[in-house]
């Protein structure tokens, strides 16, 4: 008698992320899951993008949090849609979360959806939104000891933006540690220092999403 | 009939919290569960309170990480006894870690416990570990919205530690209304504004320190 084997069933999470991404697909979206620590500026990306792309890509934006709309407001004062989604205690986003946000976007009007990630350096990479990339920020007031310690979340982004570069100066942040640990966990990540305040390095970060964005029209 | 009730059975992790705290009461050992975004300075927070109580009071501390034993290794290089708990990708710690860790510390031998959780402003706060006391380091580079956007720290612990005042010039923190927030969530909450970098506002912070131990030694 044959035992019955089955194997790779997605769990429900999966699948709904792989329902996300059709969506994104079908509406020609980029979408990136950013993510990091409470604090290392992600809310600050997002607006200092919507300035410095100064309408280059049409952009769509939703804000996780536990409780609050503080960020989805600031990034509306923008001008751009955005949804706030609150986690009610909740550590992390999931694809069902960003599935009942989705339908309030105007993704036919969209060419990247920037997704900001409750701030934790830990439960946000264990969880499959549907987001074709993933970028996370770390701050260089954090420490470089934050790869080894928090392994996962550095494995499974494409880009490190190490942010907060014009407090270099004011903290023991070794960047070359910092950068080494990184791609040692991950050697295919981009690494970039980029300062939201001051405006460094915020070039590179455009043209890197502006190459994303292209070869996803391009496949 | 009488239909059956069963009220107040308390969590696995709660009967365990409880067996810990019993534990450390044996021995007159003050547990402080040290919490904070990944960072924040939990581990130069300890670091500077070896130093500066000089030998006042007998430490021991307990590092939680998901990997490495960096923190634990930090600590010990100070000639305090430290124990390292590895998390494996668990997020928090839980009564059941320390109830693991606490046989390899000499607490007949300390009045203090330091046990630093696994950076994260979420889910940390949702775990008791038996502790007497909770604080709460916030680093001023993280912004001062976020008493508002991660309440649960915030509502649960005794102790706010306002940490890296030496970058106040350089960020658009606003102490007083961090302050507001936090006390508005917990209005029994203590503030106090410490440099782990420069020392300034230790001398506060091991004040309370040391009332903490004398009113658990009275009791």
């Amino acid at each position: 008698m044959k035992v019955p084997v089955v194997e790779k069933i997605l769990s429900a999470n999966d699948r709904l992320a792989l329902e996300n991404q059709a969506l994104l697909d079908a509406h020609g979206v980029l979408g990136v899951n950013l993510m990091a620590s409470p604090g290392a500026g992600k809310t600050s990306l997002i607006e200092a993008t919507i300035d410095t792309l100064a309408g280059r890509l049409r952009l769509g934006a939703i804000d996780g949090d536990i409780a609050t709309s503080l960020d989805a407001d600031r990034v509306a004062a923008r001008g751009i849609p955005a949804v706030q989604i609150n986690t009610g205690g909740g550590c992390h986003l999931d694809a069902n979360m960003l599935k009942s946000a989705l339908p309030d976007l105007p993704l036919h009007d969209m060419d990247l959806l920037l997704v900001e990630n409750v701030g934790n350096l830990v439960c946000p990479a264990e969880f499959d939104l549907g987001e074709h990339l993933r970028v996370m920020l770390l701050s260089v007031t954090e420490g470089h000891d934050k790869p080894a310690k928090y392994p996962l979340m550095f494995r499974t982004s494409n880009l490190l933006l190490l942010n907060k570069i014009d407090l270099l100066t004011y903290c023991d942040f070794d960047v070359a540690a910092a950068t080494a640990t990184a791609r040692d966990l991950n050697p295919a990540q981009t690494v970039l220092q980029i300062s939201c305040r001051t405006g460094d390095g915020l070039d590179a970060w455009i043209a890197w999403l502006e190459a994303r964005v292209a070869e996803l029209r391009r496949t």
